[in-house]
């Protein structure tokens, strides 16, 4: 980040993915979903080809939305005209055929945007192996194209989500020297209509003037402390997107100076929407933040931070409000980051539990208190000196977990 | 492993740590485990001074009794004349009282059988961060060096367990061209009386005469596809330690030509002990072997096998039959391991489910016949051309795991 002294303010204001100048969205129930008249398929347009950049689930297991989207976002070197995104089915492991599907989605929005086929990305969740109905689809694209409005985006928010319990959007407005601009996005997390896998997609936009270099800079420095932040259970999926779009319809143009706004009006939005996905996390009855403090490297930190937070017997332990330290410094100490066990620290909800190598019993009590709300807060300081922090989001493991995912598909 | 042609048969004969010649074993109820007449302290004794190695957790938070025994074995450049072990508490994260404790503990089996202190090594488990009741542990050591026998290996399979639903002890006798041999062994695994961590202890004894440098070597080679291939939730204790004692008191030493009968007997007895701490985890409805084929290297094999077997995702399909492929290749895709998604394959219970990047689902039904059942297979070959493979044992994900491990200590 820069050390520009540029003030700016980031303001929560209502909406999502058309907050921003020069978008619009529509959603429709075009039938992927079982549900009767359950929203699955939404697009997210700008209103001419703007600049846009994504970041792609790591997994090797690669979707066929995500295969496309990458090569539509390299062949226009960092932009696009829309994003096509539907729920219901994944379009993953579905060979060729699936791949052709993910282009003819593409290239219907493209036809009734009038822009190219490789200026509009496409997503896409829900059950894998299984092929699109690509004709209820295509329905569902041109009525959804024909629908574009500034004023529903709590539609696309909708039509986005599995098995999330609510849906997510959120918008916030920066104000600089050089002028306002607005960032709004929407997102939805680990669950599926019929169980599966986790998926997260992400869709953001901005109004502020931003080359695509620039964008992806921005997208990846935020996703680092947000949606690469949090975790429900430790699994990344074949079809994980976050797509951003940036309009330029504001009159603010990101620079060196107004970088930094930029970026603090990413994490907002992205902060809330990835909390967010945790809280709705499958079976989640408590949000969990793990704070690692004092690490050698902001990597070291982040380790300790998503082995605590993927570790079942701290999950397991939050789940019952058990204050269980015990578990916490063995997942830490399982991390594979060296630290010095007699010189670190854990307080739960600000509650001294373990340091010197020994618990502090007596505070059990205060700690369990804390446990059996629904807001967690756990803070493991390494005690390394080397003053490096990171925080990661998780949820607690419930038997309701267990059964969501070991229901049969039928 | 030797190319060597020897020829060797290794038979299962009954009872556990005292079936090789030249060990002795005794249990006692000291009251460490809160339940009145439980046994938890047991001492393993070999009749002399014999070889020993060891295999320790690899968690930096290491439990009192793991640094003592570290150092014994150091110190003794190898040998042991006894093992104690206790259960109930795990004397972990306890300062150097713990560290003081275990040392007296050690030294009371020293003083009993007049050996050297650091000849004794220590093991315990159960909860962490409580002090060991050592009036009680000493009287119980007291008891039992008096009461060490041949004919009571069960006992001592029993004092080690905590939330384990039965005990674990097995023993084969190696029949080579060189005279026979025979090897013992009993472990506990991963359940707590009062929920903490899942600890693995195993003990394993030989009356083979083998070098230090040799038994160290066999245990680690023996540990590879055992011990050190078997996950309930991927967690690693404090407390885990493998024991290996070789008394030399049959005809047989172990050499060049012998090595590999020790070898495939320890393999045996390690086997059958870990496939049993897999069968009795927490909440575990179903014995779960993942073989992974045809990676580049033995440990892309590992690594692959250990990222399914640990997916929360696939442990709960697996648990609700559910012929769930998908899950498998995601969690392979994401193992961090490099192969072709196409050119892998998965099979379940020997039903082909996926290749070429597409499923078979019309195998569905019979692939869910196979999960119905408690011995679940899964194959997945990665298709690299490298040839390499790796077996992993787990177990399913069951509500009772959570609760189990969700409810208070208290």
């Amino acid at each position: 980040m820069s050390t520009s002294t540029t003030h700016f303010t980031v303001t929560a204001i209502a909406g999502g993915v058309t907050a921003p100048a020069g978008f619009s969205s529509a959603a429709v129930a075009s039938g992927i979903k079982k549900k009767a008249g359950a929203l699955d398929l939404a697009i997210i347009a700008a209103d001419r080809v703007v600049t846009a950049a994504a970041l792609f689930t790591t997994n090797l297991a690669q979707a066929a939305p995500v295969l496309v989207s990458k090569q539509h976002l390299h062949a226009t070197a960092g932009t696009a005209r829309a994003i096509v995104v539907n729920a219901g089915c994944a379009n993953a492991c579905t060979g060729d055929a699936g791949i052709a599907h993910a282009r003819r989605m593409a290239a219907d929005v493209a036809g009734a945007l009038g822009c190219r086929v490789d200026e509009v990305l496409v997503a896409s969740t829900g059950v894998i192996g299984v092929a699109l109905p690509i004709d209820k689809v295509a329905a569902g694209i041109s009525q959804a194209s024909r629908a574009l409005t500034r004023d529903r985006s709590s539609d696309a928010a909708l039509a986005i989500m599995t098995t999330d319990p609510f849906p997510k959007e959120y918008a916030v407005t920066v104000d600089t020297a050089a002028g306002s601009f607005t960032i709004g996005g929407t997102a939805k997390g680990s669950g599926m209509i019929e169980p599966n896998m986790a998926t997260m997609l992400g869709f953001l936009t901005t109004d502020a003037h931003v080359a695509p270099a620039l964008l992806q800079r921005a997208l990846v420095e935020s996703a680092r402390d947000t949606f690469n932040a949090i975790t429900v259970d430790g699994e990344t999926s074949t079809n994980d997107c976050v797509f951003l779009m940036a309009s330029g319809a504001s009159t603010v143009v990101i620079d060196d100076d107004t970088y930094p706004a930029l970026l603090a009006g990413l994490l907002a939005v992205a902060r809330e929407l990835a909390v967010g996905i945790v809280r709705g996390g499958e079976g989640a009855t408590k949000l969990v933040t793990i704070n690692v403090t004092d690490a050698r490297s902001v990597e070291d930190a982040q380790r300790v931070a998503k082995t605590i937070a993927n570790s079942p017997l701290v999950k397991t332990a939050i789940h019952g409000a058990d204050p269980n330290w015990g578990r916490i410094v063995a997942a830490a100490g399982r991390s594979g980051v060296r630290f010095d066990v007699n010189r670190a620290t854990v307080h739960v909800g600000g509650v001294l539990l373990f340091e010197h190598g020994l618990p502090h019993d007596e505070a059990a009590p205060a700690a369990e208190k804390h446990l059996q709300g629904q807001e967690i807060r756990i803070d493991v300081s390494l005690g390394s000196g080397g003053g490096h922090t990171a925080t990661v989001w998780t949820c607690d493991l419930s038997a309701e977990y267990v059964r969501i995912n070991g229901e049969y598909r039928t």
